[in-house]
């Protein structure tokens, strides 16, 4: 809760982002550099996120466990990529119970490892398959510079971990993962992604294919919202996953990986906050309508409360998630920007002129002023409320795509590429070369976000196909990538 | 899945534990020395005793909130009691990104430190009392012996921490979480505890106050299910936590802190399992209720699956946890037995006899044999299963209180004292010494458990009060006390 005014996000976007993160209450600093305390408000946030996540997890199969925290440091070494990924993030434990250990623990940066080993003592035979576990933890790692939600050095996540006996099927479970998350960012938080394979440089650390979603923030820098990795058999052989098939032979299983993070906060916040704050989709907003009782008088104060009460009644019963400010000594005006700032979506005012005509404002935080005011009679409320949270949701997601598109160019050549990722995207023919990709993210700070896999960014569906020349190296390319600086 | 037949708990309670935990796929052996794999059946397990607390911290004004696993050295050392309980069960990492720290972290064995340092900061004035989050966490003890569930190195649980601005209130807190720990034991495990107040030996290392629930085990041992501190200004004094009152003065807050772990999977296995397996109350079980169909030919395969598909999705669409063994290669008799021994409280059985007749059979776990089953009409089946597992929930707390009772002892003199904790709880006069308690532990293993908040166990509401002869000095004691032998 503060007064002063926030940096606006012409002047300064990523000290808005921070002051929006702290004064919200959303998370703090932690007492050890790079950590972070995610705030109550923060946390319903991430609660909301980890139903919507988890209920379509399910629904395509999958059951959570817990593997432990503690990993031996010889596992991160049985895969060749993987080490080399992960080694210079550890954090290593090296003493317990007041004894030096025989054998230094790593706390887990990702647990594709120790689920490894235990898949190998798990599966046996063809009937064991395909096994599809998820779990939510969070895991740590080292890393230089932090940013609270964006980058620190414990997060909270989920990590799904399956293996299969085919790799056709290992690749379709890679690609489901990618369509359950985006049904999530479309519907849930109302960000446009777009999904796409990454580049060798740019993949998981003992990943055969990386695809992510990539998702453009309100400074038009992209942000990886998550990823989904086929892992071939390269854990499958490092940890001996192994299962006889139908004609009993031993064969390795092929598996996957797939994540998402407390980054997707960081995105919730860039893509829908303005200069008062932030902006909530419905869906996944901690508290989806505020009830502000307004009066001067106790007389008015007894009179609205009851109204306010009964109408928060009516909300909640209607399964609504329903905040009533009744805190003492601050005007309506305070209280309106404070919940602005917070980024409620719908406000519902209440003062003795609405009791008595029997109605209320209600104010919708993605419109500002009077447009976004409407008179509700109180008869009816909750439906009309339920409909106004819809609409904003899907008005925040068109907006969103609104400005992404507007800020995607297709550079006709270099020069027009530079200034693209400078302000967005650039999606433009590239041989695959990791020489131009390299060139490129020295010259102008912009990396591959990904391969498209629609082509045509869904704005034109002939649009796929084809073939044309690199924008670097003019070399014929096959496909189109989208380059942009990124979070 | 296996056809060994398990050690009763006659011949090894212990053995019989080892057994069923492993063979039911609760939870597996780390790679890591103590370490716990959470299973998926067990997680599922896990997962609706969360939902269960979540939902009832949640309607007593409690919030979630996420506090970092990493937490300085230091921090431990602030509170006397505190570093002196806690040092020796540290996990310190010593080594980040490659490099030696400065100062070492230790993973937190418990948050009271890192979440003290944090209220000082955001408690400002008594407008911010009380202040009542909770975290859902794992956290690390360097145990040196332990048992799946009941004691691991790192085990999950939730922990709550409160801010309060009189002593009064954190008093009140810390019984209010007592109440609400009782009402998920009686109500959502079926497990009786006995709630009471902790000795000066086996309270938490920085508690003025420690209350718990205890519950006798089906071997008469006690395990202690749950604990609610209450801190004093301990903490509030280490860490500084302190508000302006009313009056403008600085004053120190008051704290509590409650948890519960995942320990409570041990107590369902040992309270109500039998020799044939697990027997998990219906609120809490993974699956309410598993359909077994039953046929010879291919015809009545079809037949069967027909109905059988039908009758799950009225369970399921009627709210019930169902599973459908469709597992090929098995005998029905052999699959009766696997979901008994994994603990699945009601069994429908359906053949091509059953799909003629319009009926079903339902087995109940807790009565085996012919005594459990009862025929029933398919139409009204889900209104009927509810019954059923409504009565399934009644009868294992009632069975478990009537164990208890049976094994729970007033002894006359020391001598009888000895025989009762051979075989269960002792409930009586101590004089409150530390000298006898001690003594009484090395005599006879037993530990004095609590004492009862309620002096009759609930068994004789005018057996409160009054005075008596300890049962190890015959010096005057004022309260009675439950000793045992304990997990």
């Amino acid at each position: 809760m503060s007064e002063r005014k926030l940096t606006t996000r012409a002047e300064d976007f990523s000290e808005w982002y921070n002051q929006v993160v702290v004064r919200a209450e959303l998370a703090d600093y932690a007492p050890v550099r790079g950590c972070m305390i995610v705030r109550p408000y923060g946390w319903a946030l991430w609660e909301n996120i980890t139903a919507a996540l988890d209920q379509r997890f399910k629904a395509t199969g999958h059951v959570n466990a817990a593997f432990p925290l503690l990993i031996p440091r010889s596992f991160i070494e049985k895969e060749k990529s993987h080490v080399a990924g992960f080694s210079p993030e550890l954090a290593v434990v090296t003493h317990g119970g007041g004894e030096e250990l025989e054998e230094p623990l790593v706390i887990r940066p990702t647990s594709e490892t120790i689920i490894g080993h235990s898949y190998a003592k798990w599966i046996q035979s063809y009937r064991d398959l395909p096994l599809l576990i998820n779990q939510w933890n969070s895991v740590v790692r080292w890393e230089l510079r932090t940013r609270l939600f964006l980058r620190t050095l414990e997060f909270f996540w989920q990590e799904g971990h399956t293996a299969h006996a085919t790799a056709d099927e290992a690749e379709a479970e890679t690609r489901q993962m990618v369509d359950v998350y985006s049904d999530f960012a479309v519907h849930e938080a109302a960000i446009p992604v777009i999904p796409g394979r990454k580049s060798e440089a740019e993949k998981f650390a003992g990943a055969e294919i990386t695809y992510s979603l990539e998702a453009m923030m309100g400074d038009g820098k992209a942000l990886q919202f998550c990823t989904s990795h086929n892992l071939g058999q390269n854990f499958a052989k490092a940890f001996e996953i192994r299962y006889l098939d139908k004609n009993g032979v031993l064969q390795h299983c092929w598996t996957t990986s797939w994540g998402l993070s407390t980054r997707v906060v960081g995105a919730l916040i860039m893509v829908h906050g303005d200069d008062q704050g932030l902006i909530f989709p419905p869906r996944l907003a901690p508290y989806q309508i505020v009830i502000v009782p307004i009066f001067k008088t106790d007389d008015e104060k007894i009179t609205v409360f009851e109204t306010a009460r009964r109408l928060q009644r009516e909300l909640t019963d209607a399964g609504l998630r329903v905040k009533m400010d009744e805190r003492e000594g601050m005007s309506p005006g305070f209280k309106f920007n404070d919940w602005e700032m917070r980024g409620v979506p719908l406000r519902l005012e209440l003062g003795p002129k609405d009791v008595a005509k029997g109605s209320a404002v209600l104010a919708r935080r993605d419109r500002p002023g009077k447009e976004g005011k409407v008179f509700l009679p109180q008869p009816g409320m909750a439906a009309a409320v339920a409909g106004l949270l819809e609409d904003i949701q899907k008005a925040l997601h068109r907006r969103a795509l609104e400005f992404r598109r507007a800020r995607t160019v297709e550079p006709a050549d270099y020069g027009e590429f530079k200034k693209a990722v400078e302000v967005g995207f650039a999606f433009c023919w590239w041989c695959g070369g990791s020489d131009c990709e390299e060139k490129i993210k020295e010259e102008t700070k912009a990396t591959m976000r990904c391969i498209p896999l629609d082509q045509s960014l869904g704005a034109n569906p002939t649009g796929s196909g084809g073939s044309g020349e690199c924008v670097y190296c003019r070399q014929p390319a096959k496909e189109k990538a989208i380059f942009a600086r990124a979070y």
